[in-house]
């Protein structure tokens, strides 16, 4: 049996912060005089009572320990349960509960597809709470991928076991440190972003919000257009850099932060991330520069803001991709796959699994040409855990499996082939658009059907917490014990 | 180094017999006093030359033992050589050299993709050796995978291992018995369902080629409707039950025919693939019938032939599914990846693999929850071999991954997303259709530009093989030792 009360508990907290964060918007809803503020702070008293009831019924002296099970169900439930008193006040301010939920979802899994039109005219108060759903939700993903996801050793994350392997070294080396350092660095690099956007020429308001849309990789802009709302190559570029500031493993940022900025280079994550946008950039830039006959450095600009922005699962858009032709599509179509790195607030399959599987890949050509030679395999300077590989491997065959069943799903809902294909694909990578009129980077997810509105979402959730947290759970056999 | 000595002898050998085949459309053209029988029977006279030459110049008293090495060489280039060759004719019947090769290509690999238009008003030596190239290719498949590819032991094939671990039960225990045994049973079916065919209504010679085509889950008809054509429901049961036959394990077709045709329903892959074809079949039908109001008997006949023709890789169309609606669209798509049995003429992942992969999906998630608990997997009655759950699990993500390269590379050539993508996959399964105009099962290969044919017919090639057959020998590892 799970052990609800500590469940029910930590779930309770979590709404508690929940409500203070909706105070935000509804501040800011009061000081332009406009009434959404009530749907807010409605909202807001609602969720403080419920989480407060949680905390308070379930509140023990002894220290709990929390079993694997429990940490399955309390991972999977407690971004539901957020989800579904986040979407509450976007009820108020006019959504149907689906569209309240899709967008919530979308926001905390950072994800960054919205149902919403209009952004420009919308009142502050919707625009600040996206983007603090952004905000909030990226230090949610990167504290679950540092302290949960590597002790429920989902798909390789075993391989960042903070506490038994870095004992060594000289990161932080208790649990609440190091929450407490991805914090500052999270909101440290967030206040950084938001001051270089306001001095580069945004209003302080699309600053703040899109430093938090940025930082968490999440994609919620205030603009229809975006990032091209701006018209601004300096935003764009600074965008680019902090999206991928955004993709690094935060415990690499710490030791940098933390003085070692050599750490970073050492990190073999990063080595792998930064060069495959820097190269897929060059690439593309090249090719779009020859075949549109596109400035290069226009060009350069363009693919880093693109390719940066899918990669690291931002979703940002500066230019309509989809617009560069099929070899463009082509590429930002496997792009959607990539991801960013672990322990970030990037979704995907993320550079590292793709690292392992690409060692994997080398031993097992050597293992069929030399069945008994025997290869030791070695990941940023260690050894790779003999769990490891099998984990990563089945990672990357049930993340396309679920990309298929989604797919058929979504075409049964009348998507076509490529709005069905590439909407699920982007939803279980939380990057944001997909192909086609509908949910391509111009498009909208409004006009989608309300089945396939919570058909995304679930697959969002999925995708966010790495597919096996919440397929553990889904199995009857998760009930019978 | 490579033994070439040996490889030679056997490509030599091989294409001996290739110019053989030769022979048998420039008869029937000479018959039909059709002008095409000088290049049938020139090519024939230059194959068998240089297949001669081969022999003789590199025969050898010893016995050779072939090493694993010479093994993969040996067999990715015995299928490029007999495609090389088997192209010519064509280009004596008019056809460019990258449209013949494709065409052979496909025929051999038996995949089915056209670039012959207006089939119906070719002369029957062109018809004859298109059917023969499945033909040749289908059973070149089954010994393939009966004796070469296990001891490869490429993406779980060791399971495979008939030598090793059959030892106890009454197949024919030596290889080239197997050989015979496969090859009897290969014609055996192949002369029934010509038969069948004749008997239900087709010409001798539709009837001998569409068996051909059929037997060996190719798909290449002599008709540009191909089983519509025939407007015969009798005939498209036929077909639904040969395509189906074909594409199982000959090793346990041999044990049926064998008198213990109970043999067939023990195999746990047959079980698989028959459950699985019969409710993809049923539950489409249903749809179908629903969804556009066709009667539910035509709307089975419909659903059956299709989805076994997908699912076995055949690619024989008697209907243009893709005009059934996204949900429809969804589904095949999806069929596209799943294939046939091994040990059979079929292509795509196959069903074992898909067994295998479930089976160590779900100790996986056992293992998540109770990391300690120790569970053996068995498949077939057998102890899964510890390696095996390695390979599968690798060679699906290295199938998806090749897939994704595949598809941009397309993409690169001016395809659009639909059709890259899906005529990636149907290559690298070897199915025949995909989707949009021109490559759908009502489309035809001639327009696709000359780049993208080659990168086809090269994707059909790697997924014939297994995919690692020809990825180790195109590592710069495999020629620096």
């Amino acid at each position: 049996m799970l052990n609800f009360r500590p469940i029910l508990f930590a779930i309770g907290l979590m709404l508690a912060v929940l409500s203070a964060a909706m105070m935000l918007p509804a501040l800011i809803d009061l000081a332009d005089a406009n009434n959404d503020w009530r749907a807010f702070f409605a909202t807001a008293v609602l969720t403080f009572f419920i989480g407060g009831i949680l905390v308070l019924m379930n509140y023990d002296e002894g220290a709990v320990n929390l079993t694997i099970k429990d940490a399955f169900f309390l991972t999977t439930a407690s971004w539901l349960v957020l989800c579904a008193f986040a979407a509450l006040p976007l009820i108020g301010v006019g959504l149907s509960y689906t569209d309240a939920f899709f967008e919530a979802m979308s926001g905390l899994t950072t994800t960054g597809s919205t149902v919403l039109t209009q952004l420009d005219s919308l009142p502050r108060g919707v625009l600040l709470w996206r983007a603090l759903l952004n905000g909030i939700g990226g230090i949610g993903i990167i504290v679950m991928a540092l302290l949960v996801l590597p002790y429920l050793r989902v798909g390789g994350m075993q391989l960042f076991q903070a506490e038994s392997s870095d004992r060594s070294e000289k990161i932080v080396p208790r649990a609440l440190d190091l929450v407490s350092a991805t914090a500052q660095v999270y909101f440290g690099l967030m206040i950084l972003c938001a001051v270089v956007y306001g001095l580069l020429g945004m209003s302080p308001f699309d600053a703040i919000c899109h430093a938090m849309a940025t930082l968490a990789t999440g994609g919620f802009s205030t603009h229809d257009l975006s990032f091209k709302f701006f018209q601004s190559p300096a935003i764009e570029w600074a965008a680019t850099v902090f999206m991928a500031l955004g993709a690094l493993p935060f415990v690499v940022l710490i030791q940098a932060v933390r003085g070692s900025p050599k750490a970073l280079w050492r990190d073999e994550q990063v080595r792998g991330f930064v060069s495959f946008v820097v190269s897929v950039t060059l690439l593309l830039a090249i090719w779009l520069a020859i075949a549109r006959d596109i400035e290069l450095t226009t060009a350069v600009r363009l693919v880093a803001f693109n390719v940066t922005s899918i990669v690291t699962t931002t979703g940002f858009a500066s230019d309509d991709y989809t617009l560069w032709g099929p070899f463009a599509i082509g590429v930002f179509f496997l792009l959607t796959f990539v991801g960013g790195c672990s322990g970030s607030t990037a979704g995907g399959i993320k550079i590292y699994r793709l690292q392992v599987a690409g060692l994997l890949t080398r031993r097992h050509f050597t293992h069929l040409m030399t069945p008994h030679r025997v290869v030791t395999l070695s990941y940023n300077g260690r050894r790779l855990p003999s769990d490891v590989p099998f984990s990563v491997v089945a990672f990357l065959a049930i993340y396309m499996a679920t990309a298929g069943v989604f797919t058929v799903l979504l075409a049964g809902m009348g998507l076509d082939l490529t709005t069905a294909l590439s909407s699920a694909v982007q939803a279980i990578g939380n990057v944001g658009p997909g192909f086609g009129d509908i949910v391509g980077p111009s498009g909208n997810f409004a006009s989608l059907p309300a089945p396939a509105k919570w058909v995304l979402a679930f697959a969002m959730l999925l995708g966010r917490l790495e597919l096996f947290t919440v397929l553990v759970v889904l199995r009857p056999e998760f009930w019978r014990t």
